[in-house]
């Protein structure tokens, strides 16, 4: 199986690493230095142009960034005959986007952490063809839709960045009583022992980066117009505030 | 040791049931026919009136409702030279009101469920006389402050039904689009295998009760006046929306 990767940040570093066994092909066409100094690092093929790299990949995996995905698509998506795998991080609306513009598309959501523990989350009607990646890393194909796998995404955003809101809110009340200690380990009776280690990090983590997860739940807003987001419009202000 | 009750409902009789091997006394003075039957069906002796119950207490526990609370520390706190332990789930204010019309007021907060896991918190400057409880089931003591342990359970509370409201908003949307059980497994990833089954369990929980757990969270807002509760005014919202 040849596999080829444009873009060589963190995503495609860990993946390779872990596809390795297969032919892996990448390009340094136009890469910045940091991305040269992943590809040095990797045992991956070395091709003068994406464009090569995309008419010899069986599967062509697109991770750069959100914003670079649809030149990426246009460019390279109809060069390939094998799957079109968008590694993006892209909303579900770009994914069906990309996907007018590429043959074999399929939508990707890494959930977790790359590196440590993920599942590749895959949406749309070719996407049953990646099964055998569950060999390498746990893979999970979910609809033949695409969109789907990027939708999930973003649901399950929903869910951790208005907990955290949520951890900030009483934790910050708690600290003024002088109680905070007592209320972690409290809830954890029902959350399990380790709630108030991943509570801590949590709020961390989201103090830490309040401005670009204040701009992600932003975008869930736009993304959902119809809807009540009571709980993500006041994680918005919560993460305004700290 | 001499433990009376004030009130038999559902606390008393489980608490009852644990203390056994303590004298335990109470009063059918009054009391509803199902608070009578709780009585005939324990190992109690039944003095004629809640004065001599609390005359003859070491322990004194006031487990009735947060509303006869008062009522039940102006009559029975300065009768009794033992530890008056209110489990009235009140406020912290009214804990501190109770703490003036009796002698050694223990405040005490029921975290968990009674009829199964639950942990006794206390707080008051005679608190750590009852840590010999112990012995029967788990309690923590956490300050000497009366107040602190119905704090203590409201800090709870702004957490758990914030989470339940952020459990609805998540999962009405992914219900939409047809990608429940997918989020559900998804977020089970990182929060736990019994993730699954205990958010669907909150959320039909918080649903049945709505209404209730809507005033409970008004009280939370009126308790604290002077925080950002954003996250506390969204769940109202979100609850009156379902």
């Amino acid at each position: 199986m040849k596999i080829g990767f444009i873009g060589f940040g963190e995503v495609s570093k860990r993946l390779s690493n872990l596809l390795s066994g297969n032919i892996l092909i990448t390009s340094k066409e136009n890469r910045s230095k940091k991305t040269i100094e992943n590809i040095n690092s990797s045992n991956i093929c070395i091709l003068e142009t994406f464009e090569e790299v995309a008419k010899n990949s069986d599967i062509l995996i697109s991770a750069t960034s959100p914003k670079q995905s649809l030149e990426n698509a246009k460019r390279y998506g109809k060069l390939t005959n094998g799957i079109y795998l968008d590694l993006n991080n892209i909303s579900p609306k770009t994914a069906i986007r990309n996907s007018k513009n590429t043959r074999n598309f399929v939508d990707g959501s890494i959930i977790g952490s790359i590196n440590s523990n993920f599942t590749l989350y895959l949406s749309g009607k070719d996407a049953n063809k990646l099964n055998f990646l569950n060999e390498y890393f746990p893979v999970r194909i979910i609809s033949n839709n695409v969109g789907d796998a990027s939708k999930l995404k973003i649901l399950r955003s929903i869910y951790t960045k208005s907990l955290s809101a949520t951890l900030i809110e009483t934790l910050t009340i708690a600290e003024k009583l002088n109680l905070k200690d007592e209320l972690l380990d409290t809830i954890a009776i029902s959350e399990g022992e380790d709630f108030k280690e991943k509570a801590i990090s949590r709020v961390k983590n989201t103090k830490n980066n309040a401005e670009r997860k204040k701009e992600e739940l932003q975008e869930i807003i736009e993304y959902f117009p119809d809807d009540d987001l009571e709980i993500v419009k006041a994680s918005i202000k919560k993460l305004s505030n700290i």
